[in-house]
């Protein structure tokens, strides 16, 4: 860099910094979130950030406590048309038919198979835990991983016609690397089943495993006849990580209440409340699916992903609420190829 | 350095490079396990890091497979004469005692008040899960955390009479050092209480909260009249991470398999055989209490930290045992100072 534009470069940066930016002196600094348009929820985050990172700073919080989680499905990635890890099921359970020549006439499995839509909306919560018992307990968790890959390698999405882990948003993408880049620890807190989503979170979001909370089953040591010990999936729940889970979650997994966690649905509420309750600097989002054309538009009345009683108290409190449609400039990462 | 230094370093850092040292050219380098005597077992601990560090040697192992579990009582801190979480329930049975007059005829609370040590011993394990259950129940998860650092603060060890934080051991705080200075994650994978090693873990083993697995009681949700939401401790069981319970923690919680894990007793077994299945190279570690001097001496009969099925299982498959007496060159920091 030439003298001149070094001069340029601080002269920038003292008014970004001025003006609440997160840019360090003589440094000018490229946008972080080039996938957010800019206006008042861009704002929000960056300062946050930029509040809770600078030293000597009334807000500034010590490395070990910038813990921040997210929710999954509807945070991260696309919920629409239904959960991926539902679509997982119904696609394993026509990979497992062979194996079980009952379930042509065994409901809820006939309906799967025959591709009853009628009858499957119909199922209720009983039908899908028969369904998720079926297909996701009863083998090791290894065996479980496999599937679960298999599954995402060669399964499309019904609209995009693409590999659901491209249905990851891009501006969220943006958003974790910014914050591990401020020395956040990023965690995921889904109601998503955890063995579900560990195996591919790492290549896909850059979150490893052991940051990754989840709903999950019981798993049972046993060591085989040649001595290779296994977990086995029990049909057994272990933990259901939602709604008054979540922080319930945060604090079995974690240990610490996170200062930045961003949620969509009224099953983030409970996360949401807990961090806004810690002392000091707090952020807490939601994303609301205003784009149909782009994504998908829900809110109150949606059986996935239901924002009603959140979306009240995040405008009560005044929390961050993302508009899909207006505060993000791309959806997806596959729009910018 | 001066250039003729920095050669003679060169030419030792290649010898020690030869002898499969951890050395890296052009550096000579301190002993990293000081309180380490020289031996068969240290040089096992340095090899293994040598060799999964090195990269493009046969057994690099990339950063984020380098999860190293330790198990805590007897392994990380002393466990005599009775397991600390032990200790720490009784003080609060007395702390709690003005507050529950009818403790004063009732058992077991009427033993652990007259100090009845014939009483207490033969209490079994349904008196102590009353006993934790009126300790560690009924609060929220924030009380339960100033009850424990209090307790840590006046407390004093019987034996040592020292604060019970001052009993951990400094041999393991130099390989937990060494471990992440070579870009491992350590871990804390015990029986004892979650909440309980928590508040502290990271203060005296720099091993923060989240990397903390343990057993744990089931947590509820309350939005208190104000609004303010909590955690209560509830007094059911939710994951009990002991014995085989210890690789299904290790799955629920960090969703890897270690390369590295310390024990010291039959508890730990399950854990070292599912990080010995795991493929590439591997580590597994058990301390043996052989010195009745400086701490204790337990083994086979050992009501508490029994060392017996693993260690039959660590001699036929030739897992590192420590001998402390000869191995520890010092047991606890304050030797040290």
């Amino acid at each position: 860099m030439k003298r001149r534009s070094l001069m340029k470069g601080m002269a920038a940066a003292a008014g970004a910094a001025a003006a609440g930016g997160m840019v360090r002196p003589g440094f000018a600094q490229a946008d972080a979130l080039p996938s957010w348009n800019e206006g008042t929820v861009k704002r929000s985050i960056l300062d946050f950030i930029a509040r809770t990172t600078t030293m000597g700073g009334r807000d500034w919080v010590p490395v070990p406590e910038r813990i921040a989680c997210f929710d999954n499905d509807g945070t991260l990635w696309t919920e629409q048309p239904v959960y991926f890890q539902i679509a997982f099921a119904l696609d394993r359970v026509k990979a497992m038919a062979p194996r079980h020549p009952e379930w042509r006439t065994q409901e809820p499995f006939r309906s799967v198979l025959a591709g009853d839509r009628a009858a499957l909306a119909a199922l209720g919560e009983k039908g899908f835990i028969e369904i998720v018992a079926a297909t996701h307990t009863g083998l090791t968790t290894e065996a479980f991983t496999e599937a679960v890959l298999d599954w995402l390698a060669t399964a499309r999405h019904p609209r995009f016609d693409r590999p659901y882990t491209d249905l990851v948003y891009q501006p969220m993408l943006e958003l974790l690397a910014l914050l591990r880049a401020q020395r956040f620890k990023t965690f995921i807190v889904s109601g998503g089943g955890i063995e579900f989503m560990r195996p591919w979170t790492e290549r896909i979001y850059g979150i490893p495993p052991e940051q990754v909370v989840g709903s999950s089953g019981v798993t049972r040591y046993e060591l085989r006849p040649d001595g290779t010990p296994v977990l086995v999936k029990e049909p057994k729940v272990q933990f259901i990580d939602d709604g008054p889970g979540k922080p319930e979650g945060i604090n079995q997994f974690i240990g610490r209440r996170p200062v930045f966690a961003f949620g969509n649905s009224d099953g983030d509420q409970q996360m949401l409340e807990w961090t806004a309750a810690g002392s000091g600097a707090r952020f807490m989002g939601l994303v609301h699916h205003t784009d149909a054309v782009r994504e998908y538009a829900y809110d109150r009345p949606s059986p996935i992903g239901q924002l009603d009683k959140a979306w009240d108290e995040a405008l009560r409190r005044n929390w961050t609420i993302v508009d899909m449609k207006t505060d993000w400039k791309v959806i997806y990462p596959f729009e910018l190829r």
